[in-house]
């Protein structure tokens, strides 16, 4: 079993948001002349922070993708498209947002000689997806999830199997960490995560008593978000192209 | 170049403590029957969450490290010899501290088939060195280098050639990172770190200008971290010994 991610074309960037501990995830085909690249769940108060990475890096930015409609922050994608053109935005169509390319369970994103693989995980919202790299010789090995809210570390939004019937060493690459966890694997998350080591009736169970407080930004970022984080940055509209 | 680590016998994980912005570092031997393993630069606060992970994991922690001593946070390895029997404490010589192992330029900290050479970077500290994983066949392939203080993501302690003559995909995996960070290269920090593209007169500028506040921590993290967080925990003496 490796524990670290081997590709002599992927390029791989974590990123935190602190205040609401959102990672995004930044990726590109570095072996292919135009080093295309795509960052999952960029948020707005951090574009500039990702564009200059982007920028230093060689990269060109072709893809800025969620994997939900997030409720605890803006998304940057919004905000991206308007400093970088030719970005296209990404969400699944399920989640009734407006986007350039709206994808769907099964879909391909190809950047170079990489792709990610659309996997349907719905549960915290309807149209979550997670993102997995591809399977193939040139593909990262191991694989990675990057699973948005549907599975974080050691507490997950809900089981999954679309991604627990990955390969165990399968790394998991979660939208938000609030202990200080940046990844795990399949096979870790399926023998301590507290939600997945319960059966139906003690998972209900635990979901109905978390109590959750109501989400501080979920007012202003819910209805952001739906668009793509273009709500208040110009009055253009947004395109939505259903590949 | 190749952005990301491969090895079959190295696990690793990145851990953050959000209050100080502190990294913490997990490497094993995930090929060595034991499962050797070690923490680079713990915190105290977090001590709980890093054994319960090496636990799970089926680790055996042999080395808590400390990269310098910490003006900003408690190291955790006082607390970790308290609750891990058997766990050694390793600092520098060079930074006058008590600890089980006092290591020195040069020496190598072996876990397993795997090893840490230990580089000084002075400047932060007297006594900053950074670990480096070893070059060889079974070494993690590119290197990494943990820096501590001496070299952070775009703005560095201070100009450090102890790292910076190592092959240029280095990964470079600070103590600190303020911006949401989490790794670098020693060639990307060539191109982009503000204090490393500037000349002695302008680096000598920077530092003089940068108005730094009275560390927050200092008056309580110094005189712990000289004794590796064992003030308060017990009475025991705690053994130098060197190497
Ligand atoms: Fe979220
Ligand atoms: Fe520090």
């Amino acid at each position: 079993m490796a524990y670290t991610t081997s590709s002599h074309k992927l390029l791989f960037r974590q990123l935190f948001e602190k205040e609401s501990s959102t990672y995004t995830y930044l990726l590109a085909d570095v072996s292919h002349p135009d080093k295309p690249a795509l960052l999952i769940d960029p948020v707005d108060k951090t574009v500039e922070r990702d564009l200059s990475l982007v920028k230093e890096l060689g990269l060109k930015l072709i893809y800025a993708m969620n994997t939900h409609v997030h409720a605890d922050h803006v998304t940057g994608t919004g905000l991206i498209k308007t400093k970088v053109p030719g970005v296209k935005s990404v969400i699944s169509k399920a989640s009734n947002s407006k986007a350039d390319v709206l994808i769907d369970a099964g879909d391909k994103i190809h950047f170079g000689d990489l792709f990610l693989e659309v996997r349907p995980t719905p549960g915290h919202t309807l149209g979550c997806v997670s993102y997995v790299t591809g399977d193939g010789p040139d593909q990262p090995q191991p694989r990675m999830a990057f699973t948005g809210d549907a599975v974080l570390i050691r507490g997950c939004g809900r089981t999954d199997f679309q991604i627990f019937t990955l390969p165990k060493d399968t790394l998991i690459y979660p939208a938000h960490d609030y202990k200080g966890f940046t990844v795990s694997t399949v096979g870790e998350e399926m023998l301590y995560n507290p939600r997945l080591t319960k059966d139906e009736e003690g998972f209900k169970n635990i979901m109905e008593n978390l109590n959750l407080p109501y989400p501080k930004m979920i007012d202003i970022a819910v209805p952001a978000n739906l668009v793509c984080g273009l709500q208040d940055l110009s009055a253009k509209p947004v395109e939505a192209t259903s590949k």
